[in-house]
């Protein structure tokens, strides 16, 4: 019998733009040993999120970039093949950060097992993982949504802007989602949401001010570009803006063209007294992670949060499956199963 | 005896850029009375602030803006000529808003009893009034300095930026101030600022950084333009913009040419966790401002925040003052003698 291979996709070469297949290397290598305190993983399912696209160029980031012939990383669900740890046997399934690769070591450590009698496992990628968690702190750490605001969020039908429209709407806020394409306006309604608009039809600015006509209190920031210029006009005095993602800009290859806007964005901030505030989720974790886990697990059981999927088959559908969650292509979370 | 007369500035035309004498129109009417609870007040001095160049524009602001023909708004020290409201006598010294003229009646409820054996008046104009108050609560409830970190504010020798440095300094932070040429920059060394650089000599990028070794944690921003390009580069992880003023754009007239820039500001705030948070000081009045009287005065009376006055002496030159403290030609608090 030969020896099993691991099939792996690496980082070819930095993106210029939207990334292309050669920026991608598939290869095969034998799978590796775990040492002590680490553990063999099978890949099952693989995360697919805008935050990596950012990772795979070296400009200055809230992470340390990808270098050339790294495997592509990313959050996985994977299965305990061999255990060199304490705590860890073959066929558990645990949260884990393989990346875009069939097997993977990791340190015990680094591993969250998963009940998959409490929810499907692929949950801890999206609305029990890391996406859901983004929403949950931004939202009520910085958005702070009071009974009767609004609260506005793009790529609404997403991982992260589903949770953030329906714990707003839990909160007793208003929630307006904003997502392109009329299966995804659908999907809104579906969800509860107050307001549903298409940012790919006509005048954007006048539906949404039709739509928040009491002005934006919150308005949930993932999206930046033409969804933005539109919203900020809507925010009211004291609006609060966590910025979570500015997927539009991610392929940019250069600055737009003029006229420099910037400052009347600082104007806009001071005239009304508004809050712009970055943020990355980890910086939540010590505080809130525990509550997220308790409220949302509740929430998803209860039905008061639903989530959508949207799950790919095989490894080397990745890179298509990645550019096109970076256009949107994608309804709901993007994953890819592997095995 | 023929009855006094009360000069008076008003805003003749909505200034295009830099305001001009045309702007304004000085005329003369006689002395009003006071009805029913208000005070006649003689001006003693007005107060020379930038967001008085907001008011004179129709865009949209934080505050109404004035109609052609109004007497130009300003806080003002004025003295009791006659009262028709309980607990204000003749020769008594108020803060007050009268503006520019040479008296005014105003309810008495709008008005604040000034005690010269306390601090000079004028102080209630600058270090004790609503600048050194922007100082106290933008600072401390925004900024939140915290030992050992650097703070940083331009316009740093003017009311607000000068006491933003000395209140840091006393929360145990690093101050680098920010000033426009050499005087001032000696003014800053005299106040106790750790660094003083000034703008207007070159690559104020390069000087800038290697005063903040190891970065900004506060910014306090009321100026805008080319000291925020430089400022924001410097910015840590985490660190506050309390977004007090843009005296850089009061005068402009149209965008400046591109590119533009304001998705990579969005983008720095992400990368960064950066908060933007705009604010008027009458925000925090409710929560601070006893604290601030309480702090402030005994700061004062101790010397541990020193303040400077620009006194030009004849309501005729309250027009060429204002358009010369946009410019930052003032040193210190930027006041006219009327009386």
């Amino acid at each position: 019998m030969s020896s099993p291979t691991n099939h792996r996709i690496r980082l070819a070469a930095r993106p210029h733009g939207e990334p292309v297949a050669t920026d991608f290397q598939h290869d095969e290598v034998p799978v590796p040993s775990p040492g002590a305190g680490e553990v063999l993983l099978r890949t099952l399912y693989i995360s697919l999120d805008p935050y990596v696209r950012g990772r795979m160029s070296d400009a200055r980031s809230y992470a340390a970039p990808m270098e050339i012939g790294d495997v592509i990383v990313g959050a996985t669900v994977s299965e305990v093949v061999e255990s060199g740890a304490d705590g860890f046997a073959p066929g558990q399934v645990v949260l884990s950060y393989g990346g875009w690769q069939e097997y993977s070591v990791e340190p015990a450590e680094r591993l969250r097992r998963l009940d998959p009698s409490v929810a499907p496992v692929t949950t801890a990628l999206g609305v029990l993982g890391m996406p859901g968690f983004t929403a949950y702190a931004g939202l009520l750490a910085i958005g702070a949504p009071q009974p009767g605001e609004t609260v506005a969020v793009a790529a609404a039908t997403g991982p992260v802007g589903s949770a953030v429209g329906q714990i707003a709407k839990l909160q007793g806020a208003r929630a307006v989602g904003i997502a392109g394409g009329e299966r995804k306006i659908e999907r809104l309604r579906a969800l509860g949401f107050d307001e549903a608009l298409d940012h790919r039809e006509a005048d954007l600015p006048a539906r949404l001010a039709a739509a928040a006509p009491d002005g934006i209190d919150v308005y949930f920031e993932n999206v930046g570009g033409a969804v933005w210029d539109a919203v900020l006009p809507q925010l009211n005095e004291f609006a609060r803006v966590p910025v979570c993602g500015l997927a539009a800009n991610y392929n940019a290859t250069s600055l737009p063209e003029g006229p420099d806007r910037s400052g009347q964005l600082m104007g806009a901030v001071l005239s009304r007294s508004l809050t712009l505030r970055g943020f990355i989720q980890r910086e939540f974790v010590p505080s809130m992670f525990p509550d997220f886990l308790r409220d949302m697990t509740a929430w998803v059981a209860e039905g008061k949060v639903r989530y959508t999927e949207d799950i790919t088959d095989g490894l080397d559908r990745a890179p298509e499956a990645f550019v096109g969650m970076l256009k949107g292509a994608n309804l709901g979370k993007a994953i890819i199963r592997v095995a």
